[in-house]
């Protein structure tokens, strides 16, 4: 195991690092502003100061770099690891401005790794710039979806063209009218394999027959920084048959190879969610006064700043190892630890906002401060792919196998 | 000990339930959506659904439970407890549809304790009647407010009137443009003893100087139900002298009055509310399926439920006997019961939401359920009226006291 | 509900305290040395010093409280909670001195309640009186015994005789010499309905085929201030027919008629060692010094004080409905709220003394202060009659139920 | 961050793992029979079984791992950690087998740090050959002894000798005859600065005027693996001045160098007691069948076993990191990651061991499994060298400095 970081990274974190002081971190109560805005004016597109921030970014060439190929950064995920937790300090604008957000990456991931050139060149070239943003739509309204098979959009083959009919939710970003394609899971074959029963395919936004219903709320926000959640109806949704990923009965797998370094980056990016509300929480503990002394002096508050850091210390040891492995042996020899990982990161990091929250008084669950929305974003998390105890189901399956 | 319901308490808890069945149960969704339109048109009345059924609840008789006067039901502590308990199940609609509904509860026992014949007759019988609403103006935001000598607010005798300087925030239901008066606390006499600095007045809305000035959000709620929680401003605000409540320095012993009844209607309601997410994760439990089965038949989600049922006996049983105490040896000598309940009662429901909600899948995060804005609510109690680990520190002093 | 103390309970209260006093507490030095002594000389009888104590409380009339007969006080489950809550406070010796100590108390009950004539007169009559102790012989090593279906002893009727062989192990008293009645579970019918196919048998201590093979320990305390426990192996042991309790396929609804009392009087005692340990910690925080000022000074300590004085109320009063529920309700009735605690107590006051222990520094492990013994009592508990899983899985099944 | 194996430590790891397969763990059932021998007749040597296995490890090589210096393996902290890992499999037996046992190990390190060229030659070859063994005499009974500060036993210079007066307890070893040489902290100079008050000397176990009075139990276990814990007295004992340790003064300074190997070296043995639990959980898990299937399908047994495996992953992480940084930057760098390996030790361990005795029945408490004595022993770590809270609050000052 080396965890270590080479120069490349060194050098990478120290420019992300000024970018961030320069100005990310000035801009955060514009954007507040601006999705206040957002939220007036029903809008779901990026806020103009994230397209402001892209730009400068960019042109910077401080872009792309979740993405491995040579159309990126070219970091591996061990390097990535710290510049993803970077950029979660400033979780509601950072990974947009150097192009670095879910659910785009992984989408550009799928279509790098599965794509045709044909693909590659409409849509994975024009996200690579920045020029379109693009929808992942998976999870369905009316079953469990952390059992993929339970998938009920049907995509048919109808001459030249697939023909799509189903619902999907929680299909993030796609609010955003900048949002221009969709990679959509289906089945094709309900009688085929468990899990060669469903293919992935691309759809444009203005699709005769797509419809964005409603964006989902997350407690009570829409997150318009990124485009919010939409629940999309598929009613005859006609595409030629070329939009289909790799071919039919690959969905599982491309969904596989997508869910490892998606999971990942949540992770890292969590660790910087947590590293900001420790420094929050040591901050305002140090300001604020109650009794005739600092909170600070408070042996609770003392006890959750500790606990807080002994957490953090080993949650982004687990989450280094994931990415070493990920790199040195592949994501599928670091399956247990991406799920280790995947569990880990929302119970550690809800707990410390928590206690971030309560230092800083109703306050902390208001719009003055980010940590309730941040606590509402870790929330999901314990869904995201999958519940939680679906995971520790399949990690414990396999802990006992080894003494069977 | 005795915390049986007697015949008048079943009466009129068969007579709310009927009502609850009747109307409030099938208006959730009504009152759902008039509470987006709310939003969307920036609008903090209470929703007409809840209008027309305060109207109906008060034309048969179904009003101020909470008022143990004779101007209301003349219920006990202990006989109100079940009542308010069935309210908690629908806690967006029924306190209020009701008339009791805080801060309008706590209000009303300010104003009929301490309140002279002509603050009675102006604000007391509207309130009663169910006429306007009102706020209690304590909380401040440069200050820990846990620690009520920090209030700055300032009250300056002048002539026939006082004058008014200050901040406040966190002042629920202020929003409401029915809203018509404010009871604040400020500071008369910095130089007195501790707990004489602070007086209590009564300031009608549209009062010059006055200004609302935004709405405090809470985990992306407004809480567009109930008037919200406003940040206030009062700039040489001038109110006769005759607006001042029992004296000057009586501040501090009217809050303390105000509070213990206040704490201990959160927490029944608040039973309401874990009852009904626990009804609500039984029956998702039953209708959803994942791998092959029920997810009622996972063990860790019938872990959960059960865990959940003990919890809830506990809490309930501490409340009644809180209540008890209240009505037979006095609040004051049911301090310690208040405060054990005041900190049991946020952990122990905030436990069992996250599990309800985890039961929902990703849904239960959403507008779909409204498990997430109670865990919002309930997130919430653990700083209402000073933070628990104040409540934790005082209680344990008093034990440890005993062995002193 | 009606948990108050009536006058006859208080004066019962009052003389108890009064004899804890005078006799019980300052016993307690003297106690913890002859159980070494047991323990030195391999001796398994009560210390003498609980033998004088016995003759002294029986000579008081300070005898048999848990017996609701005529036989004992009379009292029923709420009367008898202060009680045996304030025996708890001295749990390795006050229980036996008012011959109130399990696992005599559940076998007296059975011998009262299905004992013919003459069972009464052998056994019965003599444990009353205190002469001599007994055991009840149901968990077997090889099975998971929280499934009584799984008994593997076998009960045969040759003759006027029944003939026994099997094994037992965690046989509470079984090692004490002065025990010299068993109370075995066993099958005399392994084709009869699932709850029909256990027969309860009395079995004399020198009864030719019955060993008693080695004392368990319980982390590393053997319990010899009871009689330990004991595991029994069973070779054709041959006892009269009349020695059958109740009839054959009686022994299900015998065990579970005694299981009820038995698991109650488990959870008062617990509450006085809760709060013997919350004494025992504020006492040593207030005398313990470190970095310029008692530890009852530090929040984390105070924390811990505040939230087990709000965790014994809800304990309690829990208890104290479930003893009410079986008074008015009967055992059945109650099978909710005696699960409810059997899962609540051991969880609440384990919590409890490990905050105790942790105040009283590395003494709190040891011989020098009870808290470690108690512990490893309390953790017991957390199995005794069925692991606390199997209580919660069933409790959770009952509240999914009402929603089918 | 570098926590790979090198192959010198693989090729250690492979001998260490076959020696214990041959070895050591068919030794235990000896072992546990020869302790309750020692228990029996009293003696605290080590059990006849430990003396034949050092011989033999001792005649293979396998010896003095803990010793960085040429002395013995010339292992970094990193190199050393799986090695200590896999003796903490067999925590009771190993650790000693390899000569690798605490105290033995933190003293020879002071001695070979600090000692003169005769106190080396004195005692810590013997040390080295396993000859005799060593206790180090910190804690007293009547003072806080996580404020060294509070240190009471006093070194007076009288001519050519040092005079020692005091009481020391919780002195693990020191029941052992073996134990012939004791390491005592005292104060030389009470009026020095705060750190410069204390001295270290050497004692020899047959000086005149020390006695040995009684073993400390834990959880009613007397440790007789090892030695046990003594309590001591030190009356009018006198040393010849040569017996100091390094000079007046030194002795808090040569604390804090013992202490850092000494905490990891316990973290590092307690990863193998969990890895240890996890798998006897999974086994028994398997082999246990209630209600018609093994309980490995129960749904909370795996939510166990699969936090079980995220935590110790995220410990040993931690526990590398900290070997690293310690090998690397030195054991004052690492002091954060010492601390927070020191909180996050027993507070992990401590779980996993309580789930894997709840798998095991109530066997898991008793002498047949070793789990309840692993628990007890791990329990005393939130104790050792200072209470977990002392360290929290440190490292959360440390934490909070950052910001100020």
């Amino acid at each position: 195991m080396q965890f270590g970081h080479d120069e490349k990274t060194l050098d990478l974190v120290a420019k992300v690092e000024a970018f961030m002081d320069a100005e990310v971190y000035p801009a955060e109560g514009i954007l507040k502003q601006q999705i206040e805005e957002n939220v007036a004016n029903d809008r779901w597109t990026f806020p103009p100061i994230v397209m402001e921030l892209r730009a400068k970014a960019k042109a910077q060439g401080l872009w792309n770099f979740f993405d491995p190929s040579e159309n990126g950064a070219g970091l591996t995920n061990l390097q990535y690891a710290p510049i993803a937790e970077i950029t979660g300090r400033s979780i509601q604008m950072a990974p947009a401005v150097f192009n670095c957000a879910a659910p785009d990456t992984g989408n550009m991931e799928v279509l790098s790794m599965f794509g045709t050139d044909e693909q590659k060149k409409r849509w994975l070239e024009p996200l690579l710039a920045g020029d379109i943003r693009s929808a992942f739509a998976m999870t369905e309204p009316q079953v469990a979806s952390s059992d993929a098979t339970n998938i009920e959009l049907s995509i048919v083959r109808d001459g030249d063209d697939y023909v799509i009919n189903g619902r999907k939710w929680w299909i993030t970003g796609a609010m955003n009218p900048d949002c221009k394609i969709f990679i959509v899971m289906g089945k094709t074959d309900p009688d085929a394999d468990r899990h060669r029963q469903q293919s992935m395919i691309l759809v444009e936004r203005d699709t005769p027959g797509l419809e964005i219903i409603r964006g989902m709320h997350v407690f009570g926000y829409h997150d318009r920084d990124h485009g919010g959640h939409a629940e999309m109806r598929f009613t005859d949704v006609r595409v030629p048959a070329s939009n289909l990923i790799a071919g039919e009965g690959e969905g599982f797998a491309i969904a596989q190879a997508r869910l490892g370094p998606g999971r990942i980056h949540h992770c890292m990016r969590s660790l910087g969610i947590a590293e900001r509300a420790v420094e929050m929480m040591s901050r305002r503990a140090l300001e604020r006064v109650a009794f005739g002394k600092p909170i600070a002096d408070q042996g609770v508050v003392r006890d959750w700043i500790a606990e807080s850091r002994v957490k953090i210390e080993q949650l982004r040891l687990l989450t280094l190892k994931a990415a070493w492995l990920m790199d040195t042996a592949g994501n599928k020899a670091a399956h247990t630890e991406i799920q280790a990982i995947k569990i880990a990161t929302p119970q550690t990091v809800e707990w410390i906002l928590d206690k971030a929250i309560q230092v800083h008084g109703a306050g902390g669950l208001s719009q003055d401060f980010p940590l309730a929305e941040w606590f509402a974003g870790m929330r999901t998390l314990r869904f995201a792919d999958g519940p939680d105890e679906v995971h520790k189901n399949a990690l414990a399956r396999a802990e006992i196998k080894k003494y069977k």
